[in-house]
């Protein structure tokens, strides 16, 4: 699929203003400066990117209204208000164009009894959908989706191929589900028998995820022994992340990729989690919580806007002055 | 799908008494005090949980024989031996009603040739179950999955939705792989040219896990390169957990999430991971080996009962005192 | 399935002695020398492994040419000139075999419009391939794997089952990508609101990897924002790693599992990074950078032959010298 555009629709649309190269050049393709080819329009709003803006093979290159360049661009320059937010806009608009694409049934696919589907949706080939489930307007199941019996979907939620919802989870709307996640798997606990063998809680309570949460690619969402696992609206969540089972995530928090987040843990509203941080379990962590990557938080944190690092973490600007220290325990040798 | 229990029957089955309350009380599902709604059943046990159990939204509470409330209380309170036990019974009567469901074949499904399977299997809609398979009775696969050639799996066990088992895989009784578990995958082991490029080993071993074995969400196991990858019987592993080619791990051992073990390490019986613990190559972990969370484990440590913390890891209490100095490296200012 | 040779067939292919034991013995599977069994055979070429040679119970072992055992062993021996290269060499046999035996197509699979796919390719049941894909010869697709529309796949590439490949990805020849993998997801990227909330940054770039590229089970790698995520030739990443979006890796890298590549950062040629790595976004690590596992890297380091570790990461060796004053902090206490 290719996007189309003149440099002259694009002024227009825009209010912007070709300024160099000819205004009925035609795009097809976003890019880079670095990765620039013919065809392709990319942006530069920041001189970082200078020596890249200079020797790009793009086709054309958003700037600024009143940007004039120093040297010789191959380039067409098209001047506009604000370079990156209007390149954003093209984004959104071959994104767009992208998702509107499947709106249909492949076969075979697989559809139980007593099954609710709003209009409008996606059911890709080979996705399989249990009995008594719920599904909103506009959903796009894409192939190898697994959904279990009971689960319930909202409107305009987007399940990417081979992400798995267990049975009984409940699914807000606008939210975005990546390949491979796995929503409501049983949650790790168990009761230790006097020989030190195990016997398995079964969980019996599910996962509830708000409006507009998104799941990285293969991150794993336990649920609850009794009750809700819950992650708050707008909370996002990259890959490969663990949430243990009755965690409890609140709103617009954001958690980068490879974070572990062990039993009963409550995490408040507009926290962020760097890369690969861990918590352990039955902790509270108050509201504008950061934890830098690879924290590992060992204790309760109620009050928030504190920032995190080291294991067990403290408070991150002494972690530094402290590992500052650490680094001269060994006199540094001349060599 | 929805329980459904009265006062009295649950009084009448665990020999408990109705404290307050109508005994013909519909309850149809358990929940925690928190989480509390019409129709749900919980149980109060512990003292941290007062609050919660005095303003519970529940229809019905399990509670000890002689409890009286100090203020008044919605709940229909219901005295047994033992609340926690009570509940946990409950619990799996639940779990067991939920499993219980699914005893059948849904198509399409894919088996090879020259497969023996037991009675009383449910075969999902869109498993695979190659050629030259033995699985045992009342074994369930999940939509989605993939059971190689020449792979045998024990009675009773339950692989969910999309979890992917190698050729050669040999699988015990009573086992559960949860959903995308990745069981059978090559090790990664690699010559090196002269040049610096990698030339592959082939994984032409295999994966056995022993009975009553639980691999959790998207773990992966690796195949040897000869002989077995081996996890003992009633080992417990968690989601994201990687084992390497031609590890060895004993039985009854637990290991939590993002836990990371390389190649050809054996640990012994009775252990116990911490999340995000990474475990080195080529080492033996002795029995009753604990590694707190997040722990990395370099060198041997043949002899059981030590609790390991720190990367490179020592003993536990000997890391928390030593970081308890290097909190201090920097005087604390006052602010 | 099942290997067949016997010992003189084996001495005629390797120009090796048969020393002892009958010539006429038939051989079926590889075996270590712990795990051995009748028919199988092993190789003994470190003396590390000497006890495990005296007690094996395969049926042979290669050796070196003049080795003569001191004492008595039950095993046929089989004299050659580098026991352990003629290991690997039936090792690559028994690989070749296996896979071998694929070549077909399984129904049902789904196949988009306008695709293009070469001679003697495997597609398992349930594989998914959507429109505009361009597939090369000798491709095998196991069964679940998903290949969206738009992906271009080199000759002789290997998908194992329920791999994910997003639209427009580009995979070279000779790839190999593990069970469960997802490649050209969506990147974690968004734009605050005012009111602390997010909007997502569409991925309306790809994922490319050249030829030669090994990617682990369960390992995600992010599409870029806009231009390509790039793995470059003959560079292996093992299970469960993420490579955010926009990062490009050089040719001949070495990723162990566990490992986590934060957004658009650059890492050369000929790197090893031990697992359990975390590396920052946006920085810049120059050719032949080690990390030794669970580095935590959060700095550039554009000269190469640098070996790190410790979070935030330097040298290796400094860092084990520190360590080692760290652990002395507190005294050792006689016990």
């Amino acid at each position: 699929m290719t996007m189309q555009w003149t440099i002259s629709e694009l002024t227009d649309r825009f209010n912007g203003k070709c300024l160099t190269g000819s205004p009925e050049t035609t795009l097809t393709h976003l890019c880079t400066l670095d990765d620039g080819s013919p065809g392709g329009i990319g942006f530069f709003a920041d001189a970082r990117y200078t020596a890249a803006f200079y020797r790009t093979q793009a086709s054309a290159v958003l700037v600024a209204k009143d940007f004039t360049p120093v040297a010789p661009v191959a380039a067409a320059l098209i001047g506009v208000e604000d370079p990156y937010r209007t390149f954003f806009l093209l984004i959104e608009e071959v994104q767009q164009q992208r998702m509107a694409m499947q709106s249909c049934i492949e076969f075979p696919s697989y559809i139980g009894k007593a099954v609710q589907v709003g209009e409008n949706i996606y059911r890709g080939a080979f996705s399989y959908i249990g009995h008594h489930v719920v599904i909103g307007k506009g959903v796009k199941l894409y192939p190898h989706v697994y959904v279990g019996d009971y689960v319930t979907i909202g409107d305009h939620t987007v399940l990417y191929s081979g992400a798995k919802i267990a049975a009984y989870t409940e699914i807000g709307s606008r939210c975005v589900i990546h390949a491979g996640a796995v929503v409501g798997s049983a949650g790790f606990g168990f009761l230790t028998h006097p020989d030190g063998s195990y016997k398995a809680i079964p969980s019996v309570g599910k996962v509830r995820l708000e409006d507009e949460v998104e799941i990285g690619a293969n991150t794993t969402i336990d649920a609850a022994t009794v009750g809700s696992t819950l992650v708050g609206k707008g909370t996002k969540i990259d890959n490969l992340v663990q949430v243990a089972h009755n965690v409890q995530i609140g709103k617009h928090t954001g958690i980068a990729a490879q974070v572990g987040i062990a039993g009963s843990t409550k995490i408040g509203d507009y926290g962020r989690l760097g890369g690969q941080t861990g918590i352990a379990g039955h902790l509270h962590l108050g509201d504008h919580i950061t934890a830098i990557g690879r924290a590992g938080i060992t204790r309760s944190f109620p009050k928030g806007h504190i920032t995190l690092s080291g294991t067990p973490a403290f408070e991150h600007k002494k972690f530094l002055a402290c590992y500052a220290q650490f680094k001269k325990l060994v006199p540094e040798r001349k060599t």
